[in-house]
């Protein structure tokens, strides 16, 4: 592609915006797709918008056998002026490009990917919400395309972002989370993909989340293959607040560097409370819990934005924490956090890009 | 469904058949595929046979984002008389459920898998090659349609398959495979899809493949997460033959139960040569090298057959095996079961069903 030319089809019946109360997450899809296509032949070609509609996939893609699918999350706001900004779009393509290299999958150049989902934002724009706590969801996609059988990667590709206005993630509002403490099943191991946002490490994970939510807990903590430490939270990285010390789990391999793990890590350093990376063993949580020097849990996620854990619980104990009351720093992170994405507070760090 | 129909839609551009000397593996479909589709509120509907087309997929589809994409490999056989057999299909279908259950999806009933691959085959029977050593290859594949975001199972599926004409799977006739011993990477551990025939499992081989491709290995040898254990090869199980006793690993849920290799136990019993199935340590592998107690190794699959190994090579040490020769027994189990596929030997076992 020599520079970035994008063709605009569009849909000849928009849905109806959907009422700000009603959008949960991921439930309504904007009226348009951004998509764009590669071939080891022609490189990346055809950048194109088009309505919301069904892809028509070879039956025997890459992604459909060979699990050659990889995403992102990010979101984009609607300030006070109209205006409409994206959180650190760069971060997400460049852990796009990352994940990719593991998956052997060709990874959208940095110009397609960010200016591709401004023009579907602008095509889209009136789906940005603009109540308090909502916003627009996006999901850039990477998947292979071509139809063949045998193991090996696809030499073809399909880069498409869908969007969706959403609420907040869990339903339950600002009030802490219930988190299983899974010690049967696994997420990922050293030499594995946990690092990616590989649709591969959703597949399995769907029987311990849906065993915790049988069991009335929102998402299950992960724990090394070893069940010694901890790792993240099903959507979510974790952060542990101790009496004089913040932690959360160091980047090993096997969990996602989350775009918002990463802007709290720089919001605490702001705050002179700077975190420390390191393994986290869960015997320390529970210690901290029992002697009171366990203060706050909170997860962190683009879809969760800065979650507090009321509980956390195992097959044969549980620890409720903060007396399941969001605590301070939590609280704290919150309000600095959305208050830069929503424009309430100045962008210090550079994290929005203008739509 | 009640009773089992199938819609038959029939292509109006059918192919020429390609030639078996240029079939190779997986490049090839016939001219037809068929499919059904499962919702939560309607069960499993719409069982059709249609021409081998693109697939329309909401782009939410949960097989896109979170892998629940499941498959099988399985072959068709034409016998001397111009009749067709499927090899063992039902313990595809087990497999498939086995692997739908921990992937939280809804498997295909029986009648419907195995009903409709005969079917399918019946529309496309002139694709079945009848040249020795040629097969028709089936890929029965489940997927998550429902457009969602945010992790959860689909509560929508569809059920394909698609059939490819084949001959060898590395192409190499049957001189024994380089094999690359991998020590970085990891394709399954306790808790996780190892034993499942999940795309996830094969998104996190490729770079492992491509790397040993790059270094001329066929495939490459799983070692289990301490990297002490033997496990599988890519696309395989594996065998060791010792001076006096045979073995594979044994299946502790992180390998694959192919369905080669429960013959090949079955076949060797037979002929009074029990395998073992037990933990099987990699030095013991070298071990048996040095001192000329390991005879043959060879690899088991629907797609590779009965493969001899030839060597296997590490980042700082290599072992030949046989002489890089095929060995007797790799030998005499490609005749029995090839025999008993293409109905040169009888069925005694009862593995073949009429289509
Ligand atoms: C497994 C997992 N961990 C962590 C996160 C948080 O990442 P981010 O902050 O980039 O949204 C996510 C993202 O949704 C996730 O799926
Ligand atoms: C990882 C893996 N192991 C083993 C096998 C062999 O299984 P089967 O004998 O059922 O073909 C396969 C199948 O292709 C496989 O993909």
């Amino acid at each position: 592609m020599n520079s970035l030319e994008i063709s605009v089809r569009r849909t000849l019946s928009p849905k109806a915006l959907p009422s700000s109360e009603t959008l949960g997450f991921g439930k309504y899809f904007t009226d348009h797709m951004f998509l764009a296509s590669y071939s080891t032949k022609k490189g990346w070609y055809d950048a194109r918008i088009t309505p919301y509609e069904p892809l028509p996939l070879d039956p025997g893609a890459a992604v459909l056998h060979y699990g050659q699918a990889l995403f992102e999350g990010m979101k984009a706001f609607r300030h006070e002026d109209g205006k409409c900004v994206l959180f650190r779009p760069e971060f997400n393509w460049q852990r796009m490009c990352e994940g990719a290299e593991r998956l052997c999958m060709v990874a959208p150049p940095k110009e397609l990917f960010i200016e591709g989902i401004k023009a579907l934002i602008k095509v889209d724009e009136a789906w940005v919400p603009k109540e308090k706590g909502c916003s627009l969801y996006i999901r850039p996609t990477l998947i292979g395309t071509e139809g063949f059988l045998g193991v090996r990667p696809s030499d073809e590709y399909i880069f498409f972002t869908i969007l969706s206005p959403v609420s907040s993630y869990f339903g339950g509002g600002a009030k802490p989370v219930k988190i299983w403490v899974e010690q049967d099943y696994t997420r990922a191991c050293p030499g594995g993909l946990g690092s990616t946002k590989a649709a591969a490490n959703y597949a399995g994970s769907l029987k311990a989340a849906t065993e915790a939510k049988k069991k009335n807990y929102a998402q299950v903590l992960w724990l090394d293959i070893q069940r010694e430490y901890v790792e993240e939270v099903g959507t979510m990285n974790v952060f542990f607040v101790f009496d004089n010390e913040i932690v959360t789990p160091s980047l090993e391999g096997t969990i996602l560097g989350g775009g918002i793990r990463n802007s709290v890590i720089e919001l605490l350093k702001s705050m002179n409370k700077p975190v420390v990376e390191r393994k986290v063993k869960l015997q320390e949580i529970r210690d901290g819990a029992a002697s009171g020097r366990l203060k706050e849990v909170f997860g962190t996620g683009t879809a969760a934005v800065i979650s507090p854990v009321g509980e956390l619980a195992a097959k044969d104990w549980n620890i409720v924490i903060n007396n399941n009351e969001v605590g301070p720093v939590s609280k704290k992170l919150y309000d600095e956090l959305t208050g830069i994405q929503s424009g309430q507070l100045p962008d210090s760090k550079n994290w929005l890009l203008k739509i």
